[in-house]
Order: structure tokens, then C-alpha cells, then sequence
């Protein structure tokens, strides 16, 4: 029996490049996936003020969404809704569901919901199961980075539909954002309301451009990334739980490297 | 059309009451279930040490599973798994994930695992979806007491089915239980593992007999419920979201009474 993998790497930034349509999704109706988040946060690759204690560098839980293109999660330069401003400031989920809940009703752009359990580090694995629909083929979800003022990393809309069929795998690189919801700079800044309101907007190694903040390393081109996503495609009644393969977190991406 | 409810209160040491035999559910093969946490941990029901920052009180992410009887999370008077002692101790999921993972690959005993987001206050909610199976239709999952030291609140072993048909709805008051891995007497203790490891027994508002416990309240017959969940049976394709009526966590069944 052949088994073929189609291994998909798509870098961080393609949260932000326009989606593909997802009315054109002729695939099988539904598609389960089983989803792996990896931690990448360590103080070898993220030196700068690396939180160690009360609380020590860690994730929140994962909260994630299928759906149509009528739903959004969030999206880069555009408002968090209040539910995002909640789970990114202090991994309050509820508000966020029940803005998933809405959406689902009324204009039934929504699947599904899914969630993975918490990382007690900022190394680790977290994984859940998800279900897509060919009518719903795209997949957001948000972790909060903990502690921060209101950052996360995740995924906005990412189409797991190519034409006719599901893809068997995909691997995302994830970097971090800012809610634009609190003005701290810094990993345990308190808290801050930033009035109004900002965007939501990628934080790289150079912006926010100030000495002060937490990932501004001016000798980088890039920052390493601070976490991954992968899917995998499971076959009918496969259980979607941790891949063994996956035991050790990759150490791929990281960087040793003395900065500011 | 008739919609009848049928609304199963179960208190919540039927936990660790015999299990009903799993192997005479005749009820169609596949039913899913919204579930829904609701903390009840406030201070004015457990005013005694109650943490109020670093961290506050808070739940940690919800980890459970379906599964047949060939398959225990945890049981109250035997020793927890490895996993369930990182939960508890961490809210480290991975290693109890991998132990699903196996018994669901060897014994073919397990038929999904599910998730809800942590809850950053004592007193809030957090719900997911589960599917149960005619030949898995006992429900299990664990929820750490943060902070604790080892401390949860959980369900062992629930049989969703009776006989031909899915209960239509579950509610269970939850009460807290000792992991048996670390010897802390209150919510901030330090780590002291407790060696050699005792069981899993449930913590009452006697039991450690000890004033320091953060639960010893000897004014109290029985604490009150510290959470509860209800599972809700889903109509085919309808979305495990959050229920709107379940907007404000009931106030029923906390004391107000200066204790200790």
C-alpha cells in the first residue's frame, strides 16, 4: 500500500497573504485532523527577559475555530473583537466562544470548535482533534503567550481544501502578536488598557522599535519562531491524539545567539 | 413535537460509586454531548486561604476522555498514573494525553479525547464537545485546582447511556481530590512530593483532619460544591457551544458562613 505525504511548510507570514476561496473546496464532506502545537519559547532562543518565575514562560490553552470565510477569528491590522482582547490579555475563552457560538447561528460560517490543553512551559506540546467541511475548510485558533500584556500566536484562516481533496499535512511556523488591547512592552508590564484601541499587529525583532521590548533584538533579520503548528490528516475512526513521532520537540529554528 | 428532558442530578461522590456494566448499552452507536464547567470557587463559599493573586484562583484546562470500562483517568483510593500526577501537580497534559493515547491504541478501550479552555477565575466557565460510542460511553476528565498542590476536581467513569438510550442531560456537583503526590497542606504549599505516593481521596471540609488544610472549615458538615459540570445531549449536527441559558454561573449550593 502506498502512502503518500504531502508535506506542506508554510512560513509564519501566510496568515497575512490573501485566502483562497474556500466556496471552490470539492473534497469529501467532512476530514478530521489531528493538530500538534510545539512550543518553541526557550530562553536559549528568546533571551531577552525570559520570564522565569510567577509565572514562568508558558501557553494557554488553544482555542480554535473551523469555518467558512464569512467567519474571522482575527486578523492581522484589523481589530481583535472583544472575545480575542479576553483570551489575549487573560486566556478568558468564554466571551470568545460565545462570539464563535453567534457566528455559528447566524450566519452558519461556523464547523467547529476545538481546544487543546495548556503548556506549563514554554517548550512542550499541546494537541486536539479537529473536524473539517468542505463548505467550512479553514482553520484559526489563538494561544496566549503567557505572561504578556496581550499577545498570542496563531492561525487566521488557513485552508486545509486544495481543490478536491484534504491535505495530509502542514507544518506553520508561528510568530508573536500584539491584541492591541494593552500598551505594556514587555513580558510582565502590568496591565495597560491602550485607548483607543490599536490593530492587531505582528511583533518582530525590530518593531516595536524600543530597546525595551520584550522581543526587539536588533541584531536579528528575523526571530526565531516562537512556536509551530502541525496537521495531520487522519483516516476514518483514527483517534486524534499526540503523534509518538513527534515526543521531542523540534530544535530546528532556533538560534544560540547572544543578543542586545 | 414533544422535546422531553430527562435531568439526572447525580451527587458528586457517585464518582466513586460502583460503574455501571458498559457492555448493555444498546443506544444508537453515536451521540455527542455539549459539556459544561462552571467553577464555583469563590471566596465567600471557601473564604479560608483563598488565593487572591500570584496566581489567583483559577482552573486549569479540562482534559478528559470517552471510553469503555477496560479504561480508568483516575479512581478515588487508588494510586494516580503518571499522568494524572503531572496534571494535577503541573496541569501538564502531555503525559496523560500519551496514556490515552496507548490504551486507546492496545486495549482499544478509549474513543476520543476532549478538551475545554482553562478558566482564569475561581468562579467562571469553560465548555467543549464530546462523542460517546455504544461500546465507550463512559466519560472521564480531570480539571486542576490552581493554584495546589496536587489537587482537581474530575469525573470517574460516568455511564452516558441507559440501556437503549443517551441521557439527555447530566448535572454533577464536583468536589476537591488529592492526587496522593505531593504532601502541601494549602493552595501555595511548596512542592514536597509525598513518598511514597498514596491514593487519590477526596478532600472534605474534615478530612486531612488538620487546621491548616485550606478546606478544613470544622464548623461544615460537607463543603460545598467547589464546581459542577453538565452535559447536555446535542442534536445531530447541532455545534457543541457554548449554552446561552448557562450565561450566569448558578449561585446555589454556596454558603455564606465565617468559618474557621
Amino acid at each position: 500500500k502506498v502512502i503518500w505525504t504531502l508535506l506542506v511548510t508554510i512560513l509564519g507570514y501566510a496568515s497575512s497573504l490573501p485566502v483562497g476561496d474556500d466556496s471552490i473546496c470539492t473534497a469529501e464532506e467532512l476530514a478530521k485532523y489531528s493538530i500538534i502545537f510545539t512550543g518553541k519559547w526557550s530562553q536559549t532562543a528568546f533571551p531577552k527577559q525570559y520570564p522565569l518565575y510567577r509565572p514562568p514562560a508558558q501557553w494557554s490553552s488553544m482555542l480554535g475555530v473551523t469555518h467558512s470565510s464569512d467567519y474571522s477569528m482575527w486578523k492581522k491590522n484589523e481589530y481583535a473583537s472583544n472575545g480575542v482582547r479576553d483570551f489575549a490579555e487573560k486566556g478568558e475563552a468564554w466571551v470568545l466562544m460565545k462570539e464563535i457560538e453567534e457566528a455559528g447561528e447566524k450566519i452558519q460560517s461556523v464547523h467547529g470548535i476545538f481546544s487543546a490543553p495548556a503548556i506549563s512551559s514554554g517548550t512542550g506540546q499541546t494537541s486536539t482533534e479537529l473536524e473539517v467541511h468542505s463548505r467550512h475548510p479553514l482553520v484559526s485558533f489563538v494561544v496566549r503567550i503567557v505572561p504578556s500584556p496581550d499577545w498570542f500566536v496563531g492561525i487566521d484562516s488557513l485552508n486545509l481544501c486544495e481543490g478536491d481533496h484534504w491535505m495530509e499535512e502542514v507544518s506553520v511556523d508561528l510568530f508573536p502578536y500584539d491584541a492591541g488591547t494593552d500598551s505594556g512592552f514587555t513580558f510582565s508590564s502590568p496591565n495597560f488598557a491602550t485607548i483607543p484601541q490599536d490593530t492587531v499587529t505582528e511583533i518582530t525583532c525590530s518593531s516595536p522599535s524600543h530597546p525595551a521590548n520584550s522581543f526587539y533584538y536588533p541584531r536579528l533579520k528575523i526571530l526565531p519562531p516562537i512556536a509551530q503548528v502541525t496537521m495531520v490528516k487522519l483516516k476514518k475512526n483514527q483517534l486524534g491524539l499526540p503523534a509518538p513521532y513527534l515526543d521531542i520537540p523540534a530544535k530546528s529554528n532556533e538560534i544560540i545567539d547572544s543578543v542586545s
